[in-house]
């Protein structure tokens, strides 16, 4: 064996090969194709990556391996690991480093979990006008007398029947045209691009071209396949973010990129990869299904398969040339790291983009494998918290088009906001960091099976009632085995915020209540702080108690009140007290509860039925801008006209983010929680919270 | 050994290597890396890859070898090898299998030269006005008043102090701008292309810019590597193109490319190579020049290499990316190849181009290796056999500015021309043929060293007096020994057409005069065929008289007929006895004597001092298409405004074809030469002739 390298098995997948001796365990793990959770990136601050160096187990796998083939503990690791876990092995993994031969066992909650994702296309009102037009044409053969090249005789052609002129076509398509023009004899279908560039020439009458939308999201990729003369949606198709496991939030990536010379390609190569994969899995949804063919009797076993349609269905039988248009909206980050731009400077004040307006790129020079000489139409971008993606949701709700105050809030890793009507629009983020979706908390994951997404607390006996991810039925329909709880995702968490204050288990302020009795709230052995259990031990499939503890909740409130305060502020800049609507975009908005959303305090008091989830809004944005191309003209008009507020700069920022935190804020929806919570002893307190409450 | 390969040794290079069984033997060179003379591309009828199956050198060599490993002598081979010739071991390559192991001599004749390529710029006038220009730029850093991002920062910069604007920016392009606007401080210095599209950005300022035209002949390719900014010509690099290997003249590139499914691509890969190797070698002459450091008293033997400047020279040291420019012409099938373009068509009436108009297309897209956003401008096409070189002839010498009806002749291996004034210009090709260039003939080569290259034939002794290519010294000054002749390439054939006539060894009609008594006239003991030694075998390093054969002289006479019947059909067209000026363009141009060009009834009548060589013209236009843009628009222009006139159908086109071939015809600057040739017997002999006495 190399001096410099070690041997290095990871259990349970056994996933064993040589790495570098010096390399991280979440490094070990990349190069071995094992899929840790490293929700922040290896900044050595989410505790997601817990590892346990095996012993005792050498001879078993003919290695020499233990404790002493690792670098020594670390610091960072007191944080996140007890001194228990640490007797029995267990190791950070962005921190310990291999330095010799090494067995390491993966625990349920620290594997990166395939997420469950559905963001399906809405219905909303486009006007069809696509950039790319199909035309078809029939010329005459050349002759002595009139002997013009193909070219030049096809756009004759299009001139005279359509009026489309000064075409061109870059060298891929001429490369088409001598063969299409003669296998059509002498008629031919010519793609043309925004009405400038021929982009595609088949043999004969053609009447399909096909294009695809994609928003790409910090978490989860979707991709709407669209036929480009009816706009019908086809499929969706949507992927987990393959950058994921470089971290979860934007800034965990922008980290990535500087601490890593190739950190931006491969990002990039792993997105664009994602990216032929939805495109792949679109074409292959046009075919039928193959079956392995049935043996029949007295024949061998066939290793043909045969095609076994649905009957009733009608199968495109598509190629990926038969794409000719694509779309892609995204954070500014996203946008950036996609497009291999150095996306560092957009993580530093003040945050200046590459670029703004939106660009058009040929295919292959991204590496996209659609018709090479289509563009990828890229959306642009308003600021560097602002991007594409939000640009999307405007096109997609054209706020600017109405006479409402309309507040749309785009909450992912950040909150975007925007606020305005047809006179004015504002924007901002705010730094809702990633709580909201789970991350940065004690038990916080993707929305993956095992998620507990929907919690209800009973007031009285504060018995928890809860619904995971993979399973219909509820906690009190069910055993306990069978429920198989992972952890707390997105939409489960302003369930329970919502659901612990309105239970009394915690306060306005956020506390827990020190007096209840129920015997889920408890002291952590360990860290001595407190925290309630969701889920016993028996209901997960980790083999411990699920618990949210005061710094999840207190995680939860720096977001909900990041949020909060944003909203007020823009409010103010706009000169209003409330939004006439509320829009809320992604698939948090999907998932929430409008009525604890409210309790909480997430957004500025608006009559409920004025609360309107748009889904993915982005999504839908880069859909109208495949189908319209007058949506591409709004785009870059929004990306430049929407004016950026920079929140954090406000002189009493910090004082309207404190009391943003507190729970709840008065709604007129729900006056009875002007009463406080039921519990005696903190009904109607109003302490306002100081800073110091806050502090770490 | 695997049965369905062979072990082929080629000598006397002693390349060797295992082929697939079935290939012909040029095949079989090609896979080994040997050159061998493929003329007409595999068409069977150049007969210039005869090569010799060597016996009884098996033991020497430890394989089993022989003419039982070939297939079967063909019909074709007799047509080049005698009966003698036959026996000794002597195969057509392009003709003759491999069917097992075999050792092949290649003899001298046989072997593809390393051609003599001089192709220097000419002075001429340019208005600078490159398309791509360089500007300098310095910006204020964002803020959170003005967080703009950088590229619409940059552009705001342009616009407000050049006036430029509405740039846009290739993906590419983009990756440098946020590295090199912070590593300039904030300044940066911008490559703008047609004022529409930055093409690259570099920090601080810099001021110069160069760019590279190249001539892509079928023969050679010819770089001028210019500084955009001041238009000097830096260097100059010329190549032998090296699709040669696939066959000498356009048809027989054609040809390969049908009966080879790849052959395109090859071709143009082939291509591609050589302009990288042009633009490297460019390169490489901006650096000081490097010597092995000299091993010190005591020191080991160094590997290490310094530089050693020439006194008085400045070094440029640019890299790739410092070419931002690069313009490409080329007849209609070089232009199509290397752009792979199907070139099929081009080859069949009525010879459609895939397309005319000039085309901008991204060096990456080519595989070109300059800065990688740079734009190939490829010169446009008037017709199929009328191409992007003559455009460029036409850019360079601007008849379309003149009063004068000039002729524009372009001889390569077809012919081309232009008539016409600032009213009107039409063009046309004529199948010269590469007789001219040396092909088709019994000893024709290309010019590469051993190419007698001028001929004076004593009228009285019959004598002959010549000088090769890569020696000073004529034929009368030298050894024979030192002469080392090889065969005649272009411009000695024209020589020896004329002195020939002159002297009376052949008459008007181009048959051999049998009455002469020189001993270097005879009938060739195989072919029966008279022919004319021009240099005897002790002269030759090719171990065998060098002649000219009868049906060489028919070859030439037909290659003149074409262009001189030619000429005279499009002076009817427009109503004109006589062109003012004639303008032989090409490397043909340059090295023809203008005097014996006129005795040989080349052209038509002229002013001997109008008769101009203006050497490479194309070139000279892809130069100006590279330093003023005007020109491109003034490229286009021609390609569709020059008329296209098809001479092969008019009605007496043969005829004067026929009339054409006779040798001389009057001419006002020799009128001696009226008298006819200085041989009794034959003197004013003017029979026309007969279609018949063309035939084969």
């Amino acid at each position: 064996m190399e001096d410099n390298k070690a041997m290095v098995i990871f259990q349970p997948s056994g996933s064993r090969g040589l790495v570098p001796k010096g390399v991280t365990l979440i490094e070990a793990s990349r190069l071995l194709g094992v899929d840790i959770e490293a929700l922040c990136g290896e900044k050595k601050v989410c505790g997601k990556c817990i590892v346990r160096i095996e012993e005792g187990l050498f001879e078993k796998f003919g290695i020499e391996s233990g404790m002493s083939h690792t670098s020594e503990w670390k610091e960072e690791e007191n944080e996140f690991i007890t001194a228990e876990r640490k007797e029995s092995g267990h190791r950070l993994g962005c921190v310990t480093k291999v330095e010799g031969d090494l067995l390491v066992f993966v625990p349920e909650e620290s594997r990166a979990g395939k997420q469950v994702v559905s963001k399906a296309a809405r219905d909303i009102h486009i006007t069809h006008n696509p950039a790319v037009k199909v035309y078809y044409v029939e010329v005459n053969p050349p002759t002595f007398e009139e002997p013009t090249g193909d070219f030049e005789r096809v756009c004759r052609g299009l001139e005279r029947e359509f009026g489309v002129k000064d075409l061109t076509a870059d060298i891929y398509t001429l490369r088409q045209l001598p063969n299409a023009l003669r296998e059509g004899n002498w008629s031919v279908t010519v793609s043309v691009w925004m009405d400038k560039e021929v982009i595609r020439f088949r043999p004969g009458k053609v009447e399909k071209a096909y294009g695809i939308a994609i928003d790409v999201g910090t978490t989860t990729v979707a991709g709407y396949f669209c036929d480009l003369t009816t706009m019908e949606v086809i499929d969706t198709v949507s992927l987990m973010n393959p950058q994921c496991k470089y971290g979860e939030d934007v800034m965990a990536r922008i980290t990535f990129h500087m601490m890593n010379e190739d950190g931006l390609k491969r990002m990039s190569d792993d997105i664009i990869e994602g990216l032929n994969w939805i495109i792949d899995q679109a074409i292959k949804n046009t075919y039928p299904p193959k079956k392995k063919k049935k043996k029949k009797k007295g024949e061998e076993v066939s290793d043909e398969w045969i095609e076994v349609p649905e009957e009733g269905k009608t199968y495109l039988r598509l190629t990926r040339e038969d794409i000719e248009d694509i779309t892609l909206g995204g954070n500014t980050a996203m946008h950036h790291i996609l497009l291999q731009l150095d996306p560092e400077h957009v993580g530093l004040a003040p945050f200046p983009p590459v670029v703004h307006h939106s660009l058009d790129i040929k295919t292959r020079d991204l590496g996209i494998n659609i018709n090479p000489s289509s563009y990828v139409f890229v959306l642009p971008i308003e600021a560097g918290f602002v991007g594409a993606d939000n640009v999307g949701v405007l096109i997609a709700e054209e706020p600017y088009k109405s006479d409402e105050n309309a507040l749309i809030i785009d909450i992912g890793t950040n909150g975007e906001l925007v606020l305005g009507n047809r006179h004015k629009l504002i924007s901002s983020s705010c730094a809702t960091g990633p709580a909201l979706e789970g991350a940065q908390l004690s038990f916080g994951m993707r929305a993956a099976p095992g998620a507990i997404e929907r919690i209800e607390i009973d007031p009285e006996t504060h018995e928890v009632n809860y619904k995971v991810i993979g399973r219909d039925a509820w906690r009190k329909y069910s055993e306990a085995k069978d429920m198989k709880a992972k952890g707390i995702c997105g939409s489960g968490i302003l369930d329970v915020l919502a659901e612990l204050y309105c239970a009394g288990i915690i306060t306005k302020t956020g506390v827990f209540n020190m007096e209840q009795k129920s015997d889920r709230f408890r002291k952590n052995p360990d860290t001595k702080q407190p925290e309630f259990v969701l889920a016993w031990k028996e209901d997960s499939s980790i083999d411990r108690d699920i618990v949210i503890t005061q710094k999840d909740i207190r995680q939860i409130q720096l977001a909900k009140g990041a949020l909060y305060a944003g909203c007020i502020l823009m409010l103010r800049r706009m000169g209003l007290d409330n939004p006439d609507c509320v829009k809320i975009a992604g698939a948090f908005g999907t998932h929430v509860d409008r009525q604890k959303a409210l309790i909480m305090g997430l957004f500025p008091d608006c009559k409920i039925d004025m609360v309107q989830s748009v889904g993915n809004a982005a999504g839908d944005g880069c859909r109208a801008a495949l189908l319209n191309v007058q949506k591409r003209v709004e785009a870059n008009w929004c990306s430049r006209n929407v004016e950026y507020v920079e929140l954090t700069v406000e002189g009493d920022f910090q004082k309207q983010f404190m009391e943003a935190m507190q729970l709840p804020h008065m709604t007129h929806e729900f006056p009875h929680l002007e009463e406080g919570p039921r519990i005696q002893g903190v009904k109607g307190s109003s302490k306002a919270l100081s800073e110091g409450e806050f502090g770490k």
